[in-house]
Order: C-alpha cells, then sequence, then structure tokens
C-alpha cells in the first residue's frame, strides 16, 4: 500500500462517506466541484488526492460515485472491517451505541462496557455490555482493534490502558485529556470545546 | 491580526486547551517535548506554529505555561467569548448540555432548542430551552455566534439555514450530512464514523 500523508488520509475518509451518501441518494456520477461543495476541501486539491490514489481516472468526465469510494476503500486499507468497542456508556456512550450509521461502514460495534452494573443491566443495546473490568480480556476475545472512549477524564487513562493491554489499536477519544499512550496507539480526539474555539478562532480571522 | 493557516490554527487552539489544563494541575512551565508527549503534534511544528505568532519567546528556556496560553489566545482571537446554542437535545445535545466543560473556554452557553416540546419541558438545564421554530428569533435576540447542531441528518439543513437567518456564523455539526450553506458560514464536521475510519486507514498504513 502507498504511504498517504495523514491530511490526505483524512479528506479521502470523508469523501468516501460522501460519496456512499451519494450513492444512496442515486447520484452515479460526480465531479471535483459537486465534491466541493458537499465537503468544503478545494476542488483542485480533491483532485490531487484523488489521483494521487492511481486507478481512480480523472474528472474530465466526472467520477462515477461508487467505483470511486470503492478505489478510496481499497487505497486505505478500509475494505477489511474492524472491530470496534464503546468505552462509557453515559449519554454520549449511549447515543453512539444506538447510532444505526455504522453499517457498510466497514466499522463493526462488537461490544460496550461501563463501570455501572446498573447500566450495563438497564441500557437497551444491540451489543453485548460487560463491566470494565473486563475489558482487557473481552477486547483480546472478540478481536477488537478500535474503541470509542466516553468516559469521564478521571477515568480515561485507566481505560485506555485496558483497551491497549486487550489489543486496541486505535482510540477515538471523547474525554477531555490529551491521552499519552505508545507509540503504536493511535489516538484521536474529539473535543467539542475545541473545536468550538477552532471555529471562533477561523471567524476571527476574517 | 495575523493571518494564520486553518491547521495551526487547529494546532494552537488544541494547544492552548492542553495549557489550561497544565495550569489546572499546577505545571507552571513546559517545552515543545512536553507538549509534543500531551498533544501527539511534533515539538518541532510546536516551536513553528508558537514562533509563528510572536511574543511568546522561544523554547530554549521552556515556556511559561499561562503566559503562553494567553499569547495564543489573543493570537487566535479566543479574548472576546462567543455565545453558542445547542440544537437537538437527544442523548448527544443532552450530553453536551449538562457538560461542565466550558467554563474559562471564551464559549458560552445561551440557550438549547429542540422540534419536541416535551424534551424542553423535561429536560433539567442550565440554560434556557425553546422550541426549534423559536430559532432564528431567539439566536438574534441573544447574539449567538455560534451553534452544535445534533439533529438527525433529515433535520439539519433546515435547523442550519434557521441559526444562520438569526446571525450565526460557525456550526459544529454532528449530523451525518454534509451541510452545504453560504460560504460566510464556517461549518465543521464531527462525524465518528469518518473519524473512525481515518484511524482504521492509519493503522492499515502502518
Amino acid at each position: 500500500m502507498k504511504q498517504i500523508p495523514t491530511p490526505s488520509i483524512e479528506r479521502l475518509s470523508v469523501l468516501s462517506s460522501t460519496l456512499s451518501r451519494l450513492a444512496a441518494e442515486g447520484v452515479e456520477k460526480t465531479s471535483s466541484a459537486d465534491l466541493e461543495k458537499r465537503t468544503g476541501f478545494s476542488a483542485c486539491t480533491i483532485r490531487k488526492d484523488i489521483s494521487a490514489l492511481g486507478g481512480a481516472g480523472t474528472d474530465t468526465a466526472g467520477y462515477r460515485s461508487k467505483q470511486l469510494q470503492a478505489v478510496i476503500e481499497k487505497e486505505l486499507g478500509l475494505e477489511t472491517p474492524r472491530n470496534c468497542c464503546i468505552v462509557g456508556l453515559g449519554r454520549m456512550g449511549g447515543s453512539i451505541l444506538s447510532y444505526g450509521g455504522f453499517a457498510d461502514s466497514g466499522i463493526v460495534i462488537k461490544a460496550g462496557f461501563d463501570s455501572s452494573i446498573n447500566v450495563i443491566e438497564l441500557l437497551r443495546s444491540p451489543v453485548p455490555l460487560y463491566p470494565a473490568y473486563e475489558i482487557t480480556e473481552k477486547v483480546r476475545e472478540l478481536g477488537i482493534e478500535l474503541a470509542i472512549l466516553t468516559v469521564p477524564a478521571e477515568a480515561a487513562l485507566k481505560s485506555a490502558q485496558r483497551l491497549v493491554d486487550g489489543g486496541v489499536r486505535g482510540i477515538l477519544n471523547f474525554a477531555p485529556i490529551n491521552l499519552v499512550l505508545g507509540s503504536d496507539v493511535v489516538v484521536r480526539n474529539l473535543f467539542v470545546v475545541d473545536e468550538l474555539r477552532v471555529i471562533s478562532a477561523l471567524l476571527a480571522g476574517r
């Protein structure tokens, strides 16, 4: 597989989701100009990202949505599904647990964990739920590679360590703390406050 | 104000939050190497981002956490607080509404909106809640510039339009749809599935 720079991976990932929505809407053909409108990336950047993959053709006659999506997913290594779990089943974790948008994404939610036995017993869930102290064991047993961390800040590092001990290599972190883990673990943070501050700074710069 | 490139704004915003947590922990001095560990950005990139701002000194003797935070916030235009609202008070929106981490962030949550009167009447909230049809009016009245959109995909565009009509210029969008709005509106998307796919692609590239 080619070595693709991270910003390009981020854009291509968004592009492939956008193409998937287009396909669902029955839109068979698209263009870099159309994708610019839908994603906010410039048409020029989109063309560069796509042509760097090879095999997706050029924009002269537009792109075929489904075909382009398939090429991107192949090149990004997204064809093989990966198992994922959710740690922390409060309102945020619970809303992700019941979210229906994971179908066809290559992400398979396999389990949920919470430190409260009450939560585990009462929450309606499409996947099995386990107590937090079983994270390492269950993650290993179920072959889980990815985790969504929606625990309070003070529980984040311990939960992350349990996940990594079980074999998790990628964490999407909602807990407002910068997780310092081994360099073999990919961590991406989704901090609502930070994102709002970025928007605020972008507005101030105008 | 200097024109700062968007990726640099994104990193500086994360850095200022990290510095704020350091200050809260009583850590008075830090370094680019320490910040690399805490944020995942390379020490070299951090030094470049900071020195481009001017006025923050260099890393030769380390940075003073609080002072550096102040310089970043001034340069990013984050000193002036901005009013924000949450549209869609399901589990995701509700969890953000009750989140205590907005203090000292420069982001002031002023109101919540939902299309269900039931939700508005029953939800405990630290800020006033209004029905969705009042969005434009209330946003204008309260001087709200930012919004967090946590509605279902099919309601996203209509909600966004109401917000923009009331004067909102920045939207943090959780609804799994690419919002196409005017070029004077800053939209940032937080799509959980896309973020997991980015992690998956980064793991595949290793």
